[in-house]
């Protein structure tokens, strides 16, 4: 199957309608249309094997991560999967640093998000046909930039060391899954009595930790978690997210006047990019008991890598979608491991919990062995569409047992959705001319 | 002329085919086709009132930026100059900051291309109606995520403290020009035979400062240095440029081998998103007295801030189109003030020099007033395609005289160059073909 060539990529801009009921406003997006540019890899098999993948997006914008991933294909139709698995390191830097195409990057913004949805793809093709041991996977790394902070051998010494224990955490993930947190409950559009209502109903359902939206009003957060902390009680966990709302010094007073809900983390208190500012703010914030957590839209290793060197985050949020794909999430949760950093994946959107399941599961059963402080984020959204949906079982993780990377959609569902033409998009259209 | 609506943005890919003759090379964009998004801006006015900007690109990839322009133009058309002026800092955030475009940057690669290629138009416009005073200057900064570094009032401070002396300086200036220095006699592809030649042209012409480019071989580096400080002997300046070719470690490993030559600055040592690597290199370079530069690739104020912070360069290189154009330069060259650290422009490539010359004169003449370890970049491309091309007397810029922000470009070079319909993109083509 190895030998079977790529003949052909398709792209398609698929968007869900998610802003006209709130779901997922936060602080800076407020009307997010959830959203993927979704590829679908063919190949010349008789088999019919495909590769599915996508990116994650907000709505407008996603035609432009489109034509960037047409760009992008060029270098990656007529290939064999052998080519480019048997040096993964440069198709990951061919991608990366075309030496026009990184201008407009590089590795970072729309063609970095092409990048993720494209081998997101050849990561799916990859895994519906073998499976992968630690020298292999060292071998999909570009270690460029973060030799300085992770070396091939040490990020190798990693996972032989992890390999102890190794097959009874799998049979333990099996059987109870990955611990996961829900955000569903509490996005920053929603009223008290949705709050309410959402909660009491998770709490029912076995959730026991939650993420609430900050960072638009004190006043109002305050009341917020206020209420939530009353709903959960005292022993569940609580984390807010301010969605990059604030300057440095207002993300301490602010978040210092949040203390007493006792939040295990303030996420994305700042601009993603500012390594110095996440510092600043973790070590402001360490005797209140809060950790600093970031990483959903910080965009490549090298951000990572500083984070990690600044002691500025105290937990890594990885995205399937925002890096360069596994290739680049493995730097990055082996750097977690070396600077022993919790990860705690960012999840929801579309795709993203079906994406990074695997990431986290693989952190834990070959990289840090550990289930301390770390958790799964879980929104219950749009799940629906895809083929091989998540299973939550008690606020954990079941592990996927279909072959691939668990991003192929419904072939319905991307049909209505597409946009502009999709019946969901041109029924709205016909509405808003009524 | 205020009250004048914009009605409509085009936007245009245009390419020239510079690889063919290995202008631009170096250690990472080894075949660049220097281009641009070109963008006009059209209003109601009887006189035929325009703005035009654009954005610098190297090839592919171009069509990504015009396909981001056009999703961004929905926020431009329809308003006035007025309305856009009377809060320039809230539309640079409309811009920047839309809810669901900015999920595909934030403020970074494409979209932060496509928003200078925009607002560069729009300066262009307002430039050719109106002056501007220090306070409405301010009004254009968005000062979000650097008030740790520079406040408001210090911002105003500075503008107003470099009152004193204005007019000397600015008749200075049209007297002798702003000092600058060229790379056009070393790019990484030419021979040794051409280096010589166009080295002892130069000099003949009255340059005294000169930038190599450097990084793909270690013995190629120290033969071309030899050769060129050889040629332009102890008192010249000479400058290095990597293009981001070395891991942190090498690049100190590899610069302290090109110490004998006495470079001032070593220019892009490393990923242009490393902070901290860069300031490990600064600080190991410092007893050598070489300098670190950067900041063509710095993809916004929130990096420039950190790399002010961290002491992590000595030159600041501010780019016309990299960031969110004289909205954002503003902010970091006040901020580069605030830190004492010089500003040395990053140009060449297709209009940078027509456009940057404006911003380098500003810092002169209104925030730095000095000449202390300045000088702008200058490579002689391609200037013939503008209206009002950069006029270079005895190695120095002088201050253009035409209203506007100096990018308007020959409407016929545009058509010729328009990728992939123009005349000469079709022969490049057919004889592809033959």
């Amino acid at each position: 199957m190895l030998e079977r060539k790529i003949t052909h990529l398709t792209v398609r801009d698929v968007r869900f309608p998610t802003s006209l009921e709130q779901h997922g406003s936060d602080a800076m997006h407020t009307d997010p249309d959830y959203s993927v540019a979704y590829v679908v890899l063919e190949t010349d098999s008789d088999a019919a094997l495909k590769g599915y993948g996508l990116t994650f997006t907000v709505g407008r914008g996603t035609e432009i991560v489109v034509c960037a991933v047409k760009a992008l294909s060029t270098l990656v139709v007529g290939k064999t999967l052998k080519e480019i698995i048997s040096d993964f390191r440069g198709f990951y830097r061919l991608l990366s640093s075309d030496g026009q195409m990184r201008w407009v990057g590089p590795e970072k913004g729309v063609i970095q998000l092409a990048t993720a949805a494209i081998l997101n793809a050849v990561w799916d093709l990859w895994a519906r046909v073998e499976g992968k041991d630690p020298a292999k996977l060292i071998s999909c790394i570009d270690f460029r930039y973060i030799t300085d902070a992770l070396t091939e051998q040490e990020a190798l010494d990693i996972l032989v060391k992890a390999k102890k224990g190794q097959k009874s955490r799998e049979e333990q993930m099996l059987k109870e899954g990955y611990p996961a947190y829900t955000t569903s409950c509490a996005w920053l559009g929603y009223t008290d009595q949705q709050l309410t209502k959402l909660c009491s109903e998770a709490l029912a359902q076995g959730w026991n930790k939650f993420k609430v939206k900050v960072g638009a009003d004190l006043q109002d957060d305050i009341r917020r978690c206020s209420l939530i902390r009353k709903l959960i009680g005292p022993n569940n966990t609580l984390m807010i997210d301010a969605n990059q709302r604030w300057d440095v010094n207002e993300a301490i007073t602010w978040v210092t006047k949040l203390a007493e809900f006792h939040p295990l983390w303030i996420e994305e208190p700042t601009c993603p990019d500012d390594v110095l500012g996440h510092a600043s703010i973790s070590k402001a914030l360490a005797p209140l008991g809060i950790g600093v957590a970031t990483g959903e839209q910080c965009h490549n290793r090298v951000m990572f890598k500083q984070f990690l060197q600044a002691s500025a985050l105290q937990f890594v949020q990885i995205d399937s979608c925002r890096v360069g794909s596994v290739n680049e999430n493995l730097a990055i949760i082996l750097m977690a491991a070396k600077f022993n950093v919790p990860v705690c994946p960012h999840a929801g959107g579309v795709g993203l919990c079906e994406l990074v399941q695997h990431l986290i599961l693989f952190d834990y059963v070959s990289v840090s062995a550990s289930l301390n402080n770390r958790m799964c984020e879980y929104v219950d959204h749009l799940h629906e569409h895809f083929k091989s949906p998540t299973i939550i079982r008690n606020a954990h993780y079941i592990p996927p047992k279909d072959p691939g990377y668990s991003c192929e959609m419904l072939e319905e569902s991307v049909q209505k959705h597409q946009y502009p033409q999709g019946e969901v998009w041109r029924a709205i259209e016909q509405q808003g001319k009524q």
